[in-house]
């Protein structure tokens, strides 16, 4: 996602400590504690914020935790959790490559992962993220049979990513290859790269994944 | 597939032998044997025999065994073995159901399923080929590691094989959500069923399958 340098959203971001963070080791092991108990479900490349405050409004009894690299975009969820005064989400600006130092073995109930980029070149694919190396961070901060939930537009990425959990010993259920179209849409909150796709008529497919331990 | 009644059908298949058996238990454990230790190649619901000739025809390497109920419909695949004057084909008139009947265990070298029945109700789950009870069959007469391939045009039943598989204790790859578009395309024999729906501009759904033992 491309967008323009916003010089003040540094300043924001350090006036806003209650909401987001790029320390997130200090939390780890803690995030039970913090959130009272509630159940974890952390958004890997949370982009704008429109799925975790969603989400996050419509399921006060859930934490949402956002992790996003982009200054000048987690910028824009910030602001929307501000604005919704919203006190179960948490935003983190930092890498997925470091979700074993946000979150302990165990910690997290559910991951999501939302059209994030399918690095379509043979070439960047340890970029994507359900490459193995990412499933295995996955694997270490999820409870046993966690799940994570995968939605995408893109044909290529869905079928390597079914591919890629399978392999590295994932089982997978509750595929869909037209998620607007089938049983889990009536749950599902539209992300703003989903509207842009589904107003084209394209297809959204979505899977999930876990693993027992 | 509905078809006219043959009244010959009968007689026409007991006239070839050598190509089509109602006996297959007299082969079980034996195939190797007959087939001089070629790689055993097994179609379920092999229909008027398309594939499994034109497969014949191009890989005389292996054997192809092709699976299939209905009298009607397999007399036309015992017409082609012996007009293409195949040696490399045996055709069984019999049930999926009874596989285990037909093979020892790891006898097999690689299953294939084409544009099989999908059966969308619900209640009749336990008909459709990928249902949790034929993979253990499958599992049985496979060899360690050997590999079920599927194709179908239909959304629903590839979104369903996918799940029964993976949540059996298979794992997938090489999956394909538009087979003709795809690097699968070069060696894909075109069956009836797929032409038709390919003409259509529908894509067609193809997944690997396999199971280490």
């Amino acid at each position: 996602m491309r967008v323009r340098r916003k010089p003040w959203a540094s300043q924001y971001i350090q006036a806003h400590p209650e909401v987001v963070t790029d320390q997130p080791q200090m939390l780890k092991g803690s995030w039970h504690e913090k959130t009272g108990g509630a159940q974890l479900h952390v958004e890997v490349g949370t982009g704008k914020g429109r799925f975790v405050t969603e989400m996050a409004a419509k399921h006060p009894e859930l934490h949402f935790v956002g992790v996003e690299q982009v200054e000048s975009i987690i910028v824009t969820a910030v602001e929307r959790v501000v604005e919704k005064e919203l006190s179960n989400v948490t935003l983190i600006h930092g890498q997925v490559d470091e979700l074993e130092e946000m979150f302990a073995p165990g910690e997290v109930d559910r991951l999501y992962m939302n059209f994030t980029d399918p690095w379509p070149k043979k070439r960047h694919e340890k970029r994507r993220l359900s490459y193995k190396d990412y499933l295995t961070k996955y694997d270490q901060v999820l409870k046993a049979a966690g799940e994570v939930h995968l939605k995408t537009d893109n044909q290529q990425y869905f079928e390597y990513s079914l591919g890629s959990f399978s392999e590295n010993g994932w089982k997978l259920k509750n595929i869909s290859l037209n998620l607007h179209e089938s049983e889990w849409e009536a749950d599902n909150i539209h992300t703003e790269y989903e509207e842009k796709f589904a107003a084209n008529g394209w297809p959204i497919y979505r899977l999930e994944a876990y693993q027992y331990k």
